[in-house]
């Protein structure tokens, strides 16, 4: 049985590249960038006054001059106008363009104005204040927003500002999403006494909306030429089959079976973890690509299979763990590790990597970690009372002390 | 001028109840839970069986025997049988009905079968090991989920557990988010040289995307006669008018003027903080409410005014500080305060609240904030570089440490 960090690496060793697509900026959030963002023009595409007061001269002030007729008004969105006699002054607006021959900009708030004249009526006034200069923030062709850059409000407003009304994005991948198990029946159908009501493949396709990936669903009886033949087609249509149970050692548990059968490349079944230890990973291998080829990317059409447990704990946590880090690093994203620190002792053998469930709590900018109760990896609802899970590494340790660090893997904010 | 802590408190005594609606469980990511969900049933809603093996009758294991005829199997989804002989044992498989006269499962690791006899191969069970007991996680009508809660991925599981193809939630404020500023084209367009394209709205929109909050979105010019009239029916049809610009000491500034003549009252003007100074908040008051009678909600159709200054990082920061803090109180959401450390000393007088950009970074469980290089309020590039906001107070102190603690306002994760 390989450990999460040996799985996580032959995961990370079969990412697959989607390639591109071109959508309207305003729908860009929550998608990776690929291209450059560059400035158009400077940044301030002008000298940008920026205050609302007026323009002048520097020259006049310093040689004692307070007083200044107003030559004029310069609103922002306007041509830019000229000081004719250096001596005088121009009403200006924040945004506006500072007029011609002039270079400082006095606030209204330190300014008296009257019949057309208006009076300084402070001593300090430093030559060029309140001009945001041309070029200032950015010269045109900066890059304003790398590629590879997950795409959130602060990127659309730059994204705006330069002008592109479309942006290049990383595709999505196709996901099908297989739910087995002859227990389970629909939201809006009553169970039978010895029937529960499908889970999993709704929070995996929540889980996948997070990361704006579209889904779709489906359920297979625990049928073995069912699941062939159904499997056989979606291998062929998608690029991710998610799929949620019958990968352990029951009688019907087919999966491991038909994706073999299927030629799907098993890259690994079982991992030393709780919860969530007989989870399957393969990839389909009927193009004969060898080991070498596969790295960094995988042909288009070469369908990725993770096969998770079917109990809803070990699903959650696993589809975090294995799915989102392969989709990080396919798409182009780096993510930064996260950690929490434990808030209490806590003793237990894990001898396995355990994912622990955990209330979290930002404490003078601490993250404190809290296990929560709850009854093993069936427990669906305990996944409402936490935050996240804290990943405790497989040791020989049976205490973990108040103040250790481990970590964390984060679903809610 | 008011403080930011006056201007907050200010805002929360004006919140706004919008209701409730009826939709579509997996619709339902990213808003407000606004009933209580309850479990239909025990959860588990039977002894379920917890690994794939054999269940028998502790009894005989306890009286020595170890090994067990095999009666028949009972998969996942099927009626419950019945041990006949209880000196027998029944395949059972994982989400399965423990069997009647069965009170213990042994894992096929831990068996030897053949010729339809299972031969116990370990020592040491106990009774009742891997069943998971009937009502041991929830009994029926367990609250699940409390009213209130925003719901994720993790609600979506046990909504659908629960039957519930429909949920109650909290239904969104009408939103119409007002540009103005003659300097302003729109983002396919060509800027002439005094003029720059219009981000605020699209940034705005963006973060209220993240609220799950649809809005429109309009450019107003700036003329007096215009804005009054468009905004007067604005203030009909909508809940809340989100504007950027036209609210600080400038020639053409005349939304407060415009508000004051269409009967918005004015809650206060001017905030001591940096940026977004002239920030101007009102309601509209005409159907004469009294002070009292406004908390803790107003009647439906009483818009809500929040005017942002037009400087980008001002819009911004403020939509988060205040829009998204009215939002979280109208809508019962309670958020958690964050808090970041700084991660070395900056010197600075800043005389107002200072929202600060800086970059964060998870070290030892600890959230460290960098200041970022930034040109003020206008240098909307700088909001990329950026993680989040920390607010400085205004306090006589020009110095600040490397370990001091500061409120957090996060944008990215």
């Amino acid at each position: 049985m390989i450990s999460v960090q040996e799985a996580k690496e032959i995961i990370r060793q079969n990412t697959q590249d989607f390639g591109t697509e071109e959508i309207p900026f305003m729908e860009s959030v929550g998608r990776i960038l690929k291209e450059d963002i560059l400035a158009d023009r400077d940044f301030p595409p002008f000298n940008r006054v920026a205050m609302d007061g007026i323009a002048i001269n520097y020259i006049h002030f310093k040689n004692g001059e307070r007083t200044f007729k107003i030559e004029g008004i310069q609103p922002a969105g306007s041509a830019q106008l000229t000081l004719k006699n250096s001596a005088n002054c121009i009403e200006v607006m924040t945004g506006a363009v500072l007029p011609n021959n002039c270079d400082t900009v006095i606030r209204y708030e330190d300014v008296l104005l009257k019949n057309g004249i208006a009076k300084i009526t402070i001593d300090t006034i430093n030559a060029n204040q309140n001009v945001h200069p041309k070029g200032k923030d950015n010269v045109e062709n900066d890059v304003l927003i790398h590629k590879n850059t997950l795409i959130s409000a602060a990127e659309i407003g730059v994204i705006a500002t330069v002008g592109k009304s479309t942006v290049k994005v990383a595709k999505q991948p196709k996901v099908m999403i297989i739910s087995t198990g002859d227990e389970l029946v629909d939201v809006h159908e009553n169970p039978l006494e010895y029937q529960i009501r499908k889970s999993n493949v709704y929070t995996l396709v929540s889980l996948l909306k997070e990361l704006h990936i579209p889904s779709e669903i489906v359920h297979i009886t625990d049928s073995k030429s069912i699941l062939k033949e159904k499997i056989s087609n979606y291998l062929q249509e998608y690029d991710v089959l998610l799929c949620s149970g019958a990968v352990s050692k029951g009688k019907f548990d087919f999966l491991p079976e038909v994706f073999a059968e299927l030629g799907v490349d098993k890259l690994f079944h079982k991992v030393a973890q709780r919860p969530g230890k007989p989870f399957w990973f393969g990839r389909i291998a009927s193009l004969g690509i060898s080991e070498q080829d596969v790295y960094p990317k995988l042909k288009k059409n070469d369908a990725i299979v993770f096969a998770f447990p079917g109990n809803p704990i070990a699903t959650f946590v696993n589809c975090f763990v294995y799915f989102y880090d392969w989709y990080y690093k396919s798409i182009g994203i780096k993510e930064d590790k996260q950690f929490a620190i434990l808030s209490e002792n806590i003793t237990f053998k894990p001898n396995l990597t355990y994912f622990l469930q955990v209330k979290l709590e930002n404490v003078n900018g601490q993250i404190l970690a809290t296990p929560i109760k709850a009854n093993g990896s069936a427990d669906l609802a305990s996944l409402v009372n936490a935050d996240g899970f804290i990943e405790i590494p497989k040791t020989e340790n049976t205490e973990f002390k108040k103040g250790d660090l481990f970590p964390l893997i984060r679903y809610k904010k």
